[in-house]
């Protein structure tokens, strides 16, 4: 026999071709899934054809949202004079949960790597450019990720915006807070000690 | 701000309700989800569709089917005189997946449970002595879980079974293969003992 009934099998496919998702975790969420009420597989579809149907980039930071602008672009609270400059989405919403920056942001999409044939032209990098002419900004924020892409980007975009006069900095690098130093790798260490501070 | 746009907010929680997935599972795969075709995720949210309108137990076996009737009962090539009992439908896959079995099953659907108040009237026991009438049957093998709730089902089933002249078998229980002697549990080391055979 074939083992599972059409419909199923289809359905742990689908739910196969999720991140993180095995073919056993997709069986165990498929039965999980048939056993459950009708209504709630249909919220589940629902909320699957809603989010691609309201969801796009803001205009100006590239972040995702279901508004004409995102609400930190439209919010006349936020610092004009500052623009963070992240990779990825994700990254917004993990500076956001520091309720320490009140300013802009910026969504590159990616970083340069020439070695997956990611170039300047792959990211939202002129788009920052063209924006930074709009707005009154003393000071860009790079926050890439600490990894030989986001660096590159980070320096690339440096070099562009200096010129304007405009302030550039980086994230601190370190020791990260709870960490045990024994499993602490060499490089962050030597970045560490690089940036140490007076006690 | 609140973190997330609604609709990502929505698939998000959707998604946490899925046996584990966790929050941060959930915004894992809802940003995956975002950044997939939209083809994808209609895709997905058919299959989640179908699933529930296309399958329903099979009257005979109380599997899963999306036919009238299950393959295996429909299956003149299955050995009729014999039925295996299980208490999940996923326990017919794992038996199908030996290639050692070739009569009919019957899904119970759970196993009595005082503790939790599962009786005998909740699981598919009645149906299964029904079905025993009309079959021509000679053996039942009982292959619920070797657990107290399992053992005490399949003595609950022997008891109704036997008088009617059926054998009543039950799988053997022993140390599983390419297990580490060392960590087998002791109730499984003693009915391996028991259950010895001659080498």
């Amino acid at each position: 026999m074939s083992y599972y009934p059409k419909s199923l099998e289809r359905l742990i496919s689908e739910l196969a071709k999720l991140p993180g998702i095995g073919e056993k975790s997709a069986q165990r969420l498929a039965f999980h899934l048939i056993n459950q009420p009708k209504q709630d597989l249909e919220d589940l579809s629902d909320s699957l054809l809603g989010v691609k149907d309201s969801i796009h980039f803001c205009p100006n930071c590239f972040t995702i949202t279901d508004q004409e602008m995102c609400e930190i672009c439209s919010d006349p609270k936020r610092d004009q004079s500052i623009v963070c400059v992240i990779e990825d989405i994700r990254d917004l919403y993990a500076l956001e949960r520091t309720h320490e920056y009140n300013g802009l942001y910026h969504v590159l999409h990616g970083a340069i790597s020439p070695l997956e044939g990611v170039g300047p032209g792959d990211i939202k990098a002129k788009e920052l450019i063209e924006r930074l002419k709009d707005l009154p900004i003393e000071e860009v924020i790079m926050a890439t990720n600490p990894s030989p892409e986001g660096e590159a980007t980070a320096m690339y975009l440096k070099n562009l915006i200096a010129p304007a006069g405009i302030k550039v900095t980086r994230l601190a690098k370190g020791v990260p807070i709870g960490a045990d130093m024994e499993f602490v790798d060499e490089i962050t260490l030597t970045k560490a000690l690089e940036g140490r501070t007076e006690f």
